[in-house]
């Protein structure tokens, strides 16, 4: 009776142990983190803008307006700039770039500094190679704030987090700084 | 021999454990419903769209073009607004708002009228802290029409869903309200 | 004593298979697929893009450039088209579309040719309704690249994914075309 019972058993371990299998197999190909507190992915670089002023500084120029503001408020509402922003690690924005920042942003309150930002990083280095895309507002007046990561390829393949920005320099109206923190909690 | 049996019964019970010990963490932060039926959290409210007329309108503008359109058909192809307009819960758009709607839209068709927006949500109230993107082709022709909701921060972390967008009034050329049904499934 | 020992088997048995019917209830609503050699959903498709020349090809075109680049390098930088492209089956443009690609793309690189593209796939055919929206940098000097597929609605409701683009032909500086090839791998 008892290697009934143990065969019986037996049995039923083996329809479990095929039920976790077919788990396994759909839980393993699914982001292995999604815990808020603890991204599967993090790194921190800098991202520099030189905004083309239409004149002399075409050569380090980054950026450029392409419209200018329609004249709503006094704080450059519909400013629309597009750019190819390097990226590096350091604060030198003559340091090697270790991406690209390819998109757009542009100026949307009528009473003070506002943006909203849309961008593709683009990563050909020996450590990353595929892009990561960031969209949203970029609520300026707050020291750091988040920007969702709602896309990626290549080593970020179907990524998905958070961009937290903070502005680390402004020199005058040409040149920014911004240093981001990229958290992503979904990967593959 | 019982107690064998029953020592190999709980060494491999045991193994169980620990797989789904490690299944309930892996999936127990994951979405809490993804459920097409179901969504994890839905609310409803209004959008108003001011239009600066480069004139007397300035200081209840909420929206302003930033080029012409080029004159391809006769439907404003081309024709590109920036916006940061207020969410009210009622129709009032001089009630409180509860967000702003920060982004772009644009006018896409030559044989017919119909828009392409792409927008972050911006909440700051006791009720939602954080911000939601909504992005894709809106076709105004439909009555209601469904727009992805990609990505959040804040109370809305990693967010994605579905907005459900329709035309509630319009005066002229100069405002526009719209309702907005959002449905999120994918919460955290 | 035997009995007694498969006595608690079971109840141990019968706790995991709870446990096992909670996962399998949380898990069956989740994405079919996520795994990276395996769309849950593939199809190619021919992108055409005819741009109005400000002229005479007003009842051909399906895009149009809103401004004019502001003379940041000898490569467009800051050239914004929006468009309302057919999507076709096969290389002709004339055959008919199975959906529009409703979107837009500007050109962003100083030094060579280089573009970023979002646009929206508005279905309305027998075989697929809804929308996909597609989203980034589009890295034209690669023979193809990959975008990712950020969100829909309807028939690809949620969806997420990548869009692999190749420029399959160019006339000019009048008409292109892509293949895009578009890969799901979170499907609903």
């Amino acid at each position: 009776m008892t290697s009934i019972a143990e065969n019986q058993n037996f049995k039923v371990l083996f329809s479990f142990f095929l039920l976790v299998l077919f788990f396994s197999h759909t839980v393993s190909v699914f982001p292995k983190y999604t815990d808020q507190k603890k991204p599967c992915k993090q790194f921190s670089f800098y991202y520099h803008d030189i905004i083309y002023d239409g004149g002399d500084n075409a050569a380090n120029a980054t950026s450029a307006a392409i419209v200018n503001p329609p004249g709503l408020g006094n704080f450059k509402f519909g400013k629309l700039v597009i750019f190819d922003d390097p990226i590096t690690m350091d604060r030198n924005y003559l340091s090697e770039y270790v991406a690209r920042a390819q998109g757009f942003y542009f100026y949307d309150k009528k009473l003070g500094v506002n943006a909203w930002i849309c961008l593709t990083l683009v990563f050909n280095s020996t450590e990353h190679n595929g892009t990561l895309n960031i969209m949203g507002a970029d609520l300026m007046r707050e020291p750091t704030r988040d920007i969702p990561v709602v896309g990626g390829t290549g080593d970020f393949f179907m990524a998905r987090g958070i961009a937290t920005v903070e502005t680390d320099a402004t020199e005058g109206l040409r040149y920014f700084r911004l240093k981001m923190d990229i958290k992503l909690y979904e990967c593959y």
